[in-house]
């Protein structure tokens, strides 16, 4: 809370309390009456003034409105620390010059098909690999996931192709045998606000993977990542993978522009998870494509060996061989933004 | 997935293999070919194609977009059970003739404030009282709850008022505690998809309030309630407390039209938290006029006694009056649709 | 603009420059040196100072934010004129106690339907008739209305059912014409921003029912309200009819908090329109309901004798049956929060 | 109208009912009789079926769903037309392998400053000038352009730099006077869906770039260039331009995936408006390569030589100094994914 605007009928009493309110709290006061308002600029550590005293003062008689001017995050901010944050994690270095690209199936289906997938991404140029042991699924009636068993076969795929591993914690209970399994610990969009898993992955020693909530401001983001750092936890990477809107041709809407955006506000690394964000190979490719030109420090992108199978026994993909090409022409794109990948 | 549509350049060879794979599972096809495309029926127990399958099916070849007919939530449907579901609680009958009213603080903060608040609401017709013990909070550095002391302090309220208690969980490890303190569950909007913690409300026997995501559809909504009533608890109240939209005059859109959706669509009981749906007590009360005009089975309203306390020792706050006169005057529009309040 | 908030690294000699332009236009300023950032107050009539302006001083150096307390529309709000607008058409009041009642089919298909339905809502209770004579169509290929002809049968309706007539005007250059025959100028949704034709209506002398746009902010309806009052025509009514969001259940998401948002603002009267709002009848009702209860001064309902006609020769409706049973329910309602309909 | 599901209670009669009205349309069905619905399938020239009959349809005892299996837009569908369309101005390709650059100033305030602007961004390497001479302003206190005085500027624009021109009309009655200046005819976003204004530019032979409406869907957007081309103007340029979303940190959302999901959709030529999308320059830039990665035909890019000017006469800028680098610095992202620049 920084400035206060005055009703304009607020009475010199109402001035006057209010003045004395903020004096109570250590805090110095700048009046400026305007021809149509006046406005109070508080002066001072106005970050300790906590969210409940300032919905207090916004009821306040004669109050209009309470504006505040210094960011509510602190930690996660550019201005705290200026130069970008680069994670290393097994010898691959997120934020830095080298574009990371975590690949992978939704879900972790079983040993043979991930150690197969890990190999094809590693060899296609993916530095990570990802995979669902644990799925929020909108129906309790879908696959929940194989559990620490999927965390295992992951293990075997980092072993095999040597890509560290990306996969997603829902739940407090599971974050010490997840410790145990993988590199980064990915905090799905729909536990972005989860406040207490925040707390808990704040307290631990592994990088973190925060995804953007599905109708959550850059703030509001930037909030969650200072829950981990507040922690001590401030290995946090941010993921984009679409934020919901009235459009119906894509499963989201793609928020490029967060990446910018973010570059300005955080020296937090940005990456993009393409895949969620529209739904269907074709669209992916241009958008991992535009990703990298905006900025991002990495991407997220699923790749399916077999993408019809959970009904057939053997239907050929080309998915892996898509992964593959995209691969190679993200290549001249990183390099025009002066990056690698 | 019930209609699968194809592409205009699908082979009849495609269609064979569609039309074996979905027989593979046990379905009969209908097949209609239109003069622009051809449409496959599909005819069997489509519910046990999962998600998986359905993607599965989306990407084969020659296929244009499969779309589903039968709702994928059964419980929780009107066609399931036809009657409205009464949720009773300490003889107070949610989702009957009465309109329940839940009223009290946001946060629990301490005991003289809650017994004061609990006896006010209670004497204006409240038939609930309501407290956070356990914060929700978009910063880390605010004020958390005070835990297991402000669930202790909710018993007392209830004790000295008779009003049953509501109050939010978190996180699935203060279940526990939880259980010993509460009468209804509260599972706030921004856990509306942690579906670990569905999971365990479905697993007691206690009433979960439900609140609805703030991006989140009708149908997403009641899929949650799915998950909970899967489990074998089927007292789920839904809440609706707004969404996010672009509009900022109000902290939230409080979507009324959820309440006859739902009540269409579900035998659960419906209520609606205009509080923060909207923000400004001014609004607060024609907003919860409206929702019971609407249908609205109950409203969750929050009453502060002292809305600038958190600054002050002692400004004289209105919300108890206010919150009275609200209730009176919502009385002759409860009749007008038929209900008590 | 009246605050401007300084960057952290602004020097003394930017913080002189802009001092120096704002006293250039004739303010004064008061600058408020806090611990973080320095805050510069502008006082005088910002007023004048115009959109480029204000960006400009954007864009200038150490410039971080520029922040309007002052609302940019002045005829519509609720400061310049604090007593309600109550518009007269015809001896109907719309803003006063009595709740007017719009009532009509969606297009004017032809004059025996429309004086059916004009004399069945008149019974009803209806206070104005309604019925499109130019059609907003989102295909070309769907029917765009009658025109002239339309308007003649909405005339016709009137002299038989003495209800004032309300219609839809899309083009500027069918403004003279349909002078001639309407008691209420309608401004579309989709046109809330065709500023040409808002500028036109405003230098008329008949009432404008003015839509809220599908992605238009309460702010951005106002200023539209301003822009046909600032050509002299002061009687606009605002109309609710549902924003764009990501909710499929319904058609749009009706607001129905802009009724009290607007009150507060505004001394224009507002009314709302269910029908588009929802999309069915059965959840029009309940809607409407709401919107009396949430202090609405009128509502716009669609009625259609027929709605199968199309198609048929004589399907039997229930609809102005339907529209006459939610008359009698509003009744009680209405009385609830003071008003008669 | 493709596929029409039946509610589970409807009765025999009310099918032979519904099969009889369509029959009587000229179309045949094909009833698949499912274990939880019936569903009709019709067969025959549904595009036939108007928008009325659907909704005729859809309120018929026993109707449960009517949805559309066919686009509702053809002459702007891939289908319709297979090839790109390339669009010829003044021996430039727009939709061809070379990306388009429009660039000028969000006004056209006067002429020594147009004409320095085009000469600026015509050394850079654009390939159009833009500036409005007709501006849609939120507020009517706002500067609402020099009208033709400002076309007779670009124009001489034009003589100067040779850069063809792209300028907005905002009412039919402006037309006319267009015609004898602009080169392409920009039709604003709040102006997507002013239908008559389509139907007029529609008619003329004179390229139409059709900005996205703030709230519009891709499928909405697509049925307002049916609109344009319906009238026999197959000249339409589609421009993305931002969306609105709940996030304040851009102006709109900048949708940059709508571009591959109009590849896949139409054969019209995809232009990106970064400016109005994100609102900042330090955005603008990263945006703009985004757009060119994920494939787009263009870029609308605002230039100011001076963006401090309404309150000051001789601040620096660097505007076309950063273009002059960002069409630099688009060069190889261009040959990345194939195009030139």
């Amino acid at each position: 809370m920084d400035i206060i605007v005055l009703r304009p009928d607020a009475t010199e009493e109402a001035l006057r309390h209010l003045v004395k309110k903020l004096e109570s709290k250590g805090l110095r006061t700048n009046v400026s009456r305007g021809t149509e308002r006046t406005i109070v600029g508080v002066i001072g550590d106005t970050s300790k003034v906590t969210e409940e005293e300032e919905d207090a003062i916004r009821v306040m008689t004669g109050v209009e409105n309470v504006m505040r001017i210094i960011k509510p995050y602190k930690l996660a901010s550019r201005e705290f620390k200026s130069d970008n944050t680069i994670i290393e994690v097994r010898a691959r270095a997120i934020g830095g010059k080298k574009i990371q690209v975590i690949a992978g199936p939704c879900s972790v289906e079983n040993k043979t098909m991930l150690l197969s997938i890990a190999e094809e991404v590693k060899n296609a140029g993916a530095t990570f690999i990802r995979g669902g042991a644990y799925k929020p699924r909108t129906s309790p009636y879908a696959f929940q996931g194989l559990g620490e068993e999927g965390l295992q076969y992951l293990v075997d795929a980092r072993e095999k192709s040597g890509l560290p591993v990306v996969t997603e914690l829902m739940d407090p209970r599971d974050l010490d045998v997840m410790l145990k399994y993988t590199d980064i610990i990915q905090i799905g969009a729909r536990n972005m606000q989860n406040f207490r898993l925040l707390l808990e992955v704040g307290s631990v020693k592994k990088p973190v993977l925060l995804k953007r909530g599905l109708s959550c401001t850059v703030k509001e983001w930037l909030m969650s990542a200072e829950y981990i750092m507040s922690k001590g936890n401030h290995e946090v990477i941010l993921c984009e993978r679409g934020i919901r809107t009235f459009e119906t041709a894509t499963r989201n809407t793609l928020d490029l522009s967060a990446v910018p955006v973010l570059k300005n506000l955080t020296h937090l690394p940005v990456i993009v998870d393409p895949s969620h964000g529209v739904g269907k190979w074709d669209l992916v490719a241009p958008m991992a494509k535009a990703a990298v030109a905006a900025g991002a420090d990495g991407l997220l992108i699923e790749v399916h060996s077999n993408p019809e199978e959970a009904m057939s026994d053997g239907e050929q993909s080309l998915k892996p061989h898509d992964f593959r090409r995209l691969m190679e022409e993200l290549k001249p794109i990183a390099a025009a933004v002066g990056r690698e990948i």
